[in-house]
């Protein structure tokens, strides 16, 4: 039921990733709407199901406060079928702090794991690089980043296919030196981790292609994505404006659309479907609000992938156990 | 001496606001290879002359240790002139740290102010907005960032012509309540302060125009500036691939090329030069490494409007004693 486009975008996409990927699904929500906009969608793909839940949360609810008066919404509902084993994974373009409260309270953290992060793949001149934490967990300790450092390394391996993957801190200069209390005190206990550190990294270097996972807290990492978001929103918006401007540039931008086109999924995290809700247990995806059908089928695969891959496995004192 | 293609792009971009602006000039530095990045330009201007500095002090070294060891460094004799009265201000494409560093020695700070901020004027879909601290004090206290909002406000006034500048605070969510420990703090502060302050700004609010000041920690800053600096260098380098890609884009790229160049110099910062420094008690602009000839001159323009306007009388206390 979240979304700016709800519940059309995320039936469309329930119903492609049902029917491209065979992948079984349960449309969590208000039966009754459910049911109007899978009739659109033709015969009823194998394998899609519908579980009513009476309550939304809305977007602007606070989270803490909508968790405790409607445990009968649909992120409870999903989360409880994840926690009950039914489903392996829940894809919500929701309220993202209900999402990760609902998560933390319902499936609970991952062994040693004590707060949670959320991570978006950015892309890069390569392929693409984790950042996390980009908004779940504001006021950080070192020994929590030092956590998310191992929580990218996983994702890292397990969707982008990283071997041995290059941890990097976000700071602003290189130097073990550099960089607010935390980020040093955090540089010490990453050096001295058995993780690919190659030491602090600059905002710049975020989309070189040079590291492979990049760690803040949720603050650097929130206001990072947003201006980079912001700042991809004016550079469209000025080159249609120019575009708009001259009948010489409406002509190239004519010819040159297919080539924007192609350059805006590159910069849209839609590929992966949205961003990853890292150190809680259970493969949960927080879907963009604006998630159309595409990126919305694209985070349930995601979310089919991720729980085939034992996350703790790739966390300290947890792999010895195993391997 | 400072800057990736020093000294000729400074000199030139001295020679050009000496004769476009008829602005009296000190180059400090050596003096035997200033002559000769002179001589290139033809008759010297009126008002151009050179003061000879036998040291420079490189992009790579540590400032606090130069400092010390290099008092006949140009940056340190640069802001001796500006300390004697002799020039009204200074401007430098060379070691970011350096420069902070010798202001706040020479020139001491500005009457409250504890610490300094580098200011950037960052585009908008309408005209500016000044946006410090990004990075010359990376803890910061919440009272530092209500000094920043102050002199954040004497710039937009002295620079962007704003009669009443709209203050936010960066942060990730608009509540009050939204933030980390420190944002809470400063919230709290700057809605007791006179200053006309909106309340917290997301990233993605940054440059739509709709807030003349920005205030934030010098790391936040910093990594918030790299970052986007690096996605804007990704797009740019995705669109030159994209054209280069097939024959019908390439036709589209030269037809747009004047649009794109115009588009690379509203996103440029080099309308103003450069970066202000705020809080110390003189008018210091600290260019880009990479500042061409046009950068260095709109640098010096900026220092010499800066110089005129009286910062502080815009600060708390100040105002009323004088006004």
């Amino acid at each position: 039921m979240g979304g700016d486009d709800a519940p059309r975008a995320t039936v469309a996409g329930a119903v492609r990733a049902a029917r491209e990927s065979q992948i079984p699904i349960f449309l969590v929500g208000d039966a009754a709407a459910l049911e109007a906009e899978l009739a659109r969608h033709g015969p009823r793909p194998a394998g899609l199901e519908i579980v009513h839940a009476a309550a939304t949360i809305g977007m602007e609810e606070s989270p803490g406060t909508a968790l405790l008066r409607k445990r009968d919404s649909s992120i409870v509902v999903a989360m409880n079928l994840v926690r009950e084993g039914k489903a392996c994974g829940m894809v919500s373009a929701g309220n993202s702090g209900a999402v990760t409260g609902a998560a933390v309270l319902r499936l609970g953290m991952l062994p040693g794991i004590e707060r949670p992060a959320i991570a978006v793949v950015f892309p890069t001149r390569h392929s693409g690089v984790v950042v996390l934490d980009v908004g779940a967990t504001v006021d950080c300790q070192p020994g929590n980043l030092v956590d998310f450092a191992y929580l990218g390394v996983a994702y890292a391996k397990s969707l982008l296919g990283q071997s041995n993957p290059r941890v990097g801190l976000l700071s602003i200069g290189e130097e073990p030196s550099k960089g607010n209390a935390q980020v040093k005190k955090t540089h010490l206990l990453l050096k001295d981790s058995p993780l690919n550190f190659i030491g602090n990294i600059e905002g710049k270097e975020l989309v070189r292609g040079e590291v492979d996972v990049v760690v803040c807290d949720g603050f650097a990492g929130n206001i990072v994505l947003k201006s980079v978001e912001g700042f991809i929103e004016l550079m469209l918006g000025m080159l249609r404006q120019q575009i708009h401007s001259r009948m010489r540039y409406r002509l190239a931008g004519w010819l040159l659309k297919p080539a924007l086109l192609t350059m805006r999924g590159q910069l849209d995290y839609a590929t992966y479907g949205g961003a990853l809700l890292a150190g809680v247990n259970g493969a949960v995806i927080i879907g963009h609000g604006r998630s159309n059908a595409a990126a919305v089928a694209n985070a349930i695969r995601t979310a089919q992938r991720l729980s085939e891959y034992r996350i703790e496995e790739e966390l300290p004192g947890a792999a010895k156990d195993v391997g």
